[in-house]
């Protein structure tokens, strides 16, 4: 670390980044990391000697390794409800099998943080647990919101369903990666399908209109 | 502790346990006691001194605080499979009905040590988290075994959404409990109707099938 830290030593004072920048740039190393590893297995030395900074100067910006991993694992909730957010040009159907693409994209990419994030709420950690909670809710409370702003009231036996589904969609897909029984474009579809049958067995009326919508 | 030997001991030697039905007296008080405190929140003092022995002797049956943890976590998951069995006098959809009403009335039972389990595989710890991935699994697998023997053969995307909809009963059971927005009648008939939607919606034929079943 030295080494690197001497090496830089001409440029340095050019480059230093403010401590907010500073923060953001540890923070989305261990984003990135976690493209190959656990949270639990997020090394903080790694990602010091990666920032060309010592290891007591990323304990500067995070007061602990724990509350390191809450920042890693709160910007990773975050760029997974952005990048699964509906858009809104397209039809209602096709949004929600665009958005279901980019959830398994982003399992696909990190099934590793994401099975330890789902599977043990990263280690027990309270605030992790909260974290996950959070975004499963975040998650299940845009589909209500999209739903709503499409005319599509959902009573509070649907609200719920809606909030199993997302557990539901996140069990399948993680079950899924582990042993692909089926294509990657069949569990779209099947999750895609899964939502309105689920809100439409909720609301106990007009099976008429889970059958428009299924076929 | 000392105190309870001593005041035990003169019928000490006749009621005295042999070890297995001891180690089995053990993990049984520890799941009681799930009842009122999470997995984590277990005191080995406190099961010794409900057993009347010390607790060096406690670990003399099991090896450390968190082999005895687990083995209380694998009791109580086969409890709750046992308690859910579906009863095959009843027709599929009451039998369905059933298992829910036990399993709803487990969680009620005990809902700080099944958020625990569910929400955190009770702290990271690597075997309880596949003790939890196991029971989801079970759970999943007697749904699809019930519905074979009855004559639907599922896919495997049906198979996977059988999963999901296990994924989808904790966690919206587990919601509900923190926030009671339907009546427990309502919950149980929403996820009793969202196994066969769910299962008609990643079969991708038969929609007048589902129609049949949900009304």
């Amino acid at each position: 670390m030295t080494a690197t830290r001497d090496g830089n030593q001409g440029g340095e004072k050019r480059t230093r980044l403010s401590p907010q920048a500073r923060r953001a740039q540890l923070i989305d190393l261990g984003v990135h990391m976690l493209a190959t590893r656990t949270l639990d297995e997020l090394s903080v030395e790694d990602i010091a000697v990666e920032a060309g900074i010592s290891r007591g100067l990323l304990f500067h910006y995070f007061g602990s390794k724990q509350e390191f991993y809450v920042e890693v694992a709160r910007a990773a909730a975050a760029d997974l409800i952005a990048r699964t957010q509906a858009d809104t040009d397209l039809e209602p159907a096709d949004a929600l099998r665009h958005s279901l693409d980019a959830f398994i994209a982003y399992v696909e990419e990190k099934p590793d943080a994401y099975k330890s994030l789902v599977r043990g709420a990263g280690g027990g950690d309270a605030e992790l647990r909260a974290l996950f909670t959070e975004t499963r809710a975040a998650l299940a409370e845009r589909v209500v919101r999209v739903a709503s702003a499409l005319g599509f009231t959902l009573d509070e036996a649907a609200v719920l369903a809606v909030h199993g589904w997302v557990a539901m969609v996140e069990e399948c897909t993680i079950g899924w990666l582990d042993n692909r029984t089926i294509s990657r474009g069949q569990l779209q579809e099947m999750l895609a399908r899964a939502l309105p049958a689920l809100v439409l067995a909720a609301t106990d009326t007009d099976l008429d209109n889970l059958v428009a919508l299924l076929t």
